[in-house]
Order: C-alpha cells, then sequence, then structure tokens
C-alpha cells in the first residue's frame, strides 16, 4: 500500500457522489417508452434506472465483467462458543474456494463472474501454503481479539482493512471488471455482524442475532448475550463508523465496506451478499450516505440482522431464497438479475421503432 | 399433426409419473454432504433435489439448453372492454418478439436460452406475412370465442389445443432442449386467467381478478363482473378440466396445459412464468396431478390469481420482483437460479473431498 495510512480512505470518500440526477430522469423516461406497460418489470426498473443514475448515461453500461471478491477473516470472539465450527474451517473453506469446490466457486462459475479471495485477517499463515496459489494477501492482523473481553481491533487497524478493500476494488475495476460483488468467509463472523447491525440500526441485540449457520435455541441465546455484553462493555457510537468497525467488527467487514466505497467513488455497480455484507453497508453509509447510489441488495438472507440492515439502508433484495451460507453466494444468484435490468434499457425495442401500439392507441 | 384427436394428449397423460423416491432421497443425502451448512441455501436446495426426482438421478442433468415457448392467442372476450389494449397488440407483439425486440427475447438471449413463438390462436392471419419467419404456425382457430356470452372453446378445441402443447415439447426436447419455459402473448388473456383460477382453486372472483397490465379501479370492477358472471353462466365443473378450459380458457391456457404434462411425461423441468402459466398448470394438474413433479415457480406475479395459483399448486416462487409483463419473462429471469441448484449438486465439493471439518468436528 502506498501513501500516508488515511489518505486513501479520505480521497475514497470525498470521490463518492450521489446518483446523476438527469441519468436517473433519462432512464425513467425509457422506462416508459419499452414495448411493455409501464412498470410491468417491478424492481428490474428500478433497478435500470439505478444503474443508469450511477453510470450517469442510459442506457446504462452492461454490468459484466463481473468479479466476486471474498474477504477472509477471523474473530477472536470465536473463543466465546458462538459456533460450532471450528476456527481452522476459515483456511478450509479459503482452500475450498481456490480449488473451485466451494458454492461461490460452483454459482460464479455458472454466471460468468470470477472470484478473487483476499485474506484481510485469517488467524493461520496462508501464504506459499500449497493449495492457495491465487489467494491476495493482504492480511491487516491474524483475526481479531475478542471483541467480549476488549476492542476487536485498533482504529488504525480499521482503517488499513478499509484500505484493503478499497484498493482490491480499484484493482479490479482497473483489470475490467464492471460489477464488483461482495463475499466473506469468516467462522463466527455472524456474531459480528449483529453487533454491527445493533450498533447501526439502535435495534436490540436479540432483534438481530440468528442463527448463523443453524445453531440451536440454547446456541442463539448464549450468542445474544455475547453481543449484548459487548454493546454494553463498549457503547458503540454510530457517529463514528471507524470506531464502531473497532469496537465489535471484523477485517472482512472493514475491507467490505471499503469496497463498497470504491465501487461508489468508481460508479460501479456493487451487489452486496447477506448479513456481513449488510453490516458492512452500514459502516460504509454511515462514512458516506451517497455510497447507496451503487449498491444493489442481491438476496435477503434468513439472518435477521440482515433485514434491519436492509431496512435502514432502504435496499430491496432481489433474491429472496432463505439462502444463509454467506460467501457471496447470494450476490452471486442475482446477478443476472442485474445484468437482466441493465439489458432491458439496452437492448428492448420501443413502441416507436417496433410499431406497437400503446394502451391509448 | 398425426393420429386421432385426443389419442396423443391421452398417451401423454398415461405417461406422467410421480418423482422418483430413490433419486430424492440420494438428492437429501447429497445435499447434506456438500461443503455448506445443511439447508444453507434454502429453496435451492429444495430445488435440486426436486430435479433429481424428475430425472431419476443425483445429481441431476444440467437443465440446458433451455427454450421458451411463448404460445400466443386472442380473446373474444376482449370485446367486453376488459383491457385497454387493442386487440391487434397481439400481432404486433408477436412480430416484436419474433425481431429480438420484446423482453423476452433480450432476457432469454442474456439467459442464453432460445425463444419460440407459437400461433395456437392468433386472430389475425400470420403466416406468410412479412416480420413472422420464424413463427411457428399451429393456429387451432383465430381467436376464442367471448367467454361472456357463450363457451370459449369447444371440447375439441381444447383437445387439439392441449396437442398443440405437447407436440412444440416434445419437438424442443427431440431437438436438445433440456429445460422448458413458459411464454404467453394475448391482449386480455388475464381475464380467461382469472375465471380459470376462480374455477380450480374454488376462490372468489375479486379475489384472484387483477389489474393485468395496469388498468384501474373501475376498469378493475368491471372485469370483475365479468369474470363473475362468466362463472355463474357457465358454472364449470373442476373435476372436468377439459370441459373448463372450454367455457372459460384460452387456447394459449390449453396449449400451455398441454406442454406442461409433456414435459413431465418427458421427466424435462419446466418453469412456469405468471398467471397464465398458473393457470394452465391448474388445468394440467387437475388432469394429472403427478405433473407437479416437473414444475418450479419461476416467479410471482403481482396478479392476485397468481398467489392463488401457486398455493393451490403447492409451488413456491424463485423470483418475486413484482413484475407483471407476462411472455415468459419470469420464467426466463429464473433460469439461471434452476440452472444453479442443478450445478450445486453437481458440481460443489463434498465435506470429504475438501478435507473441510463439518459442525460436529
Amino acid at each position: 500500500m502506498t501513501g500516508v495510512p488515511g489518505e486513501l480512505l479520505a480521497q475514497t470518500l470525498a470521490g463518492v457522489r450521489p446518483a446523476d440526477p438527469v441519468a436517473l430522469a433519462a432512464g425513467r423516461e425509457r422506462q416508459a417508452r419499452l414495448t411493455k406497460p409501464p412498470g410491468a418489470l417491478g424492481v428490474l426498473e428500478d433497478v435500470g434506472t439505478q444503474l443508469c443514475g450511477l453510470a450517469g448515461t442510459c442506457p446504462p453500461p452492461p454490468p459484466f465483467p463481473a468479479t466476486v471478491a471474498v474477504f477472509a477473516g477471523d474473530h477472536g470472539v470465536h473463543a466465546q462458543g458462538v459456533t460450532p465450527w471450528p476456527q481452522e474451517v476459515t483456511t478450509q473453506m479459503v482452500a475450498n474456494m481456490l480449488g473451485g469446490g466451494a458454492a461461490v466457486s460452483v454459482l460464479a462459475r455458472l454466471a460468468g463472474a470470477d472470484v478473487v479471495v483476499v485474506d484481510v485477517g485469517v488467524a493461520a499463515v496462508l501464504e506459499g501454503r500449497d493449495g492457495f496459489a491465487g489467494l491476495l494477501a493482504r492480511k491487516v492482523r491474524a483475526g481479531t481479539r475478542d471483541l467480549s473481553v476488549e476492542a476487536a481491533l485498533t482504529r488504525d487497524e480499521v482503517v488499513a482493512a478499509l484500505e484493503v478493500g478499497i484498493l482490491v476494488a480499484r484493482e479490479l475495476v482497473a483489470a475490467g471488471t464492471r460489477c464488483l460483488l461482495t463475499g466473506d468467509m469468516g467462522i463466527a463472523n455472524t456474531t459480528p455482524s449483529a453487533a454491527l447491525v445493533a450498533a447501526f440500526t439502535g435495534r436490540e441485540p436479540a432483534e438481530v442475532t440468528g442463527r448463523g449457520t443453524g445453531i440451536d435455541d440454547a446456541a442463539l441465546e448464549h450468542k445474544t448475550a455475547v453481543v449484548r455484553a459487548a454493546l454494553v462493555r463498549h457503547n458503540p457510537d454510530q457517529g463514528d463508523p471507524v470506531g464502531v468497525l473497532a469496537a465489535v467488527g471484523g477485517l472482512e467487514h472493514a475491507a467490505l465496506a471499503g469496497y463498497v466505497l470504491a465501487a461508489a467513488a468508481l460508479r460501479v455497480p456493487v451487489v452486496l451478499d447477506g448479513v456481513i455484507a449488510g453490516a458492512a453497508a452500514l459502516a460504509a453509509a454511515a462514512l458516506a450516505p451517497d455510497c447507496l447510489a451503487a449498491c444493489v441488495a442481491g438476496h435477503r438472507s434468513a439472518e435477521p440482522g440482515h433485514t434491519a440492515a436492509l431496512e435502514h439502508l432502504g435496499l430491496t433484495p432481489l433474491v429472496d431464497l432463505g439462502l444463509r451460507l454467506g460467501e457471496g453466494t447470494g450476490a452471486v444468484l442475482a446477478l443476472p438479475l442485474v445484468r437482466a435490468a441493465a439489458a432491458v434499457l439496452g437492448e428492448m425495442a420501443t413502441f416507436d421503432s417496433a410499431g406497437v401500439a400503446d394502451a391509448s392507441g
């Protein structure tokens, strides 16, 4: 990384601008001239118009090629027994993703999207090991501290992770990607997600803490108590997003927030996956609210905190099929819908061009 | 068409069988061994398992190549003013589809699906006209009679249209298609759809009649009254599906019902579009309930009758974005999700193969 720590973040925040109102109006006007009843493509029309506003042009450029960046990190709070999965599964799943056998690998291949896996905070040393070729080694720290007993990260570590996400987005767009998708891997990362969602939305821990990979009632009660105690201990101030991420966040959350901010600054759409991305987007929107012009909610996960995050952000999810896997799977499944929204504006005939009578004809 | 009228239908009905329980069990068992928490892919897992049961093998064959067959027809009830769109828009939109400018054309191109347009009942003569190259000319009748004053079709016409749908499905599968998608075009066709849904589900006309392309309150009240009066006049017997289709159906509805039945008999998945396909699937399921083993609900349209049909059939829609366009657009948008469901079973690593510890590990 070059430059003074924080400089890249400041530059990125300064580059985040709202949607272009002229292109938004052109998008709405074009939707009305296409050979379909007005509004008949529902949410797809909203997404297409949003892409116009982001790109500043109508029709919008195709959101393709697309890349899902999977930010991987570990969590000190794993020690509190918030999940039945051993921490080394983070490492094993990173290898599985690089080997092409993980769900996100399979779904991205089918959707024609690339996958990059970024080690921003895995506890184990992965660089140079067999099976980890292709991994982007950008580790800020070998996992967070245990947020239930101390701050998970320092402010400097948060800024460093935000800048990892910014640089990954910049590099991908420089290499030709025109749609960024969020992915994540980190055993226990629904726990910091719940804490972040509670901190940024003001909801109660019990409303936003979920079963993650599928824990039982007793485990959920324990997990919720851990989240509640952490919020009491740190009392995070939502007006200080870096401080919130430092208190109860994860390295992948901070990196994802940076990735979202960079996408917005670069005027490239970013398709959000589930609750980890939702928590990260809350942090990004707290830092620069206009970044939402670039955000498309890929899906709604089964985690209650995700719905709370989507409501707070005012985002409508495209896929709603009860997924709770993470990795970026919900974002990748939504990619064809985002591409469809752009293709409609770019390729459909108008009433005039096709010689079709409209309802007043 | 060869053979005695009704012979092909009888043969097809006899060929519709339930899902293979051994392959269903194998699908469920494989889902549990893939590198993800059990159930973490939600509805996608159910669809994948269903594809196993349909094909009789696990993993299931990829549902690709895929083709959307758009069955086009006109409706005598158009004379009652149930829609603001002129009837000739059916013809104009058929030309738009053949020319590649309609929504279904654009979305199918993006999804890699073929589109065939079948004239099973357009009022105008299309064969041989400029702009209609590629149209499958299978017209049974130049539009239905006005269901508000007489039966829309004779029983023979219904059987002929059912057999058009069966033959189209057979021809497509013989040519290599491995996933059939339903499409439709027919100005006024949400009116017979509402009548069919009411007849097969027993719901009140006011519960299942919708705004179609977007009519206002007064027009909706009139349309509902037309549907109610038709049901009173004909008093259709849901135990006689051919009779119901004859009384209040459309030629595209009957053809779509045949297409669904043939898909089931051929053990090829059929992705249903909106309320027209839903009404047709109710007829198909009344003729051969096991055809549901082949049916995937592509989406939930904004028409209230569609939700009623899906509930009656016990189908979960994959896309739910407030679309109300028809043409097959909702089915085509769901195709990547259906392909994803199969790819997960075919391509994901297992815990054993990837060396990933499971939650009990």
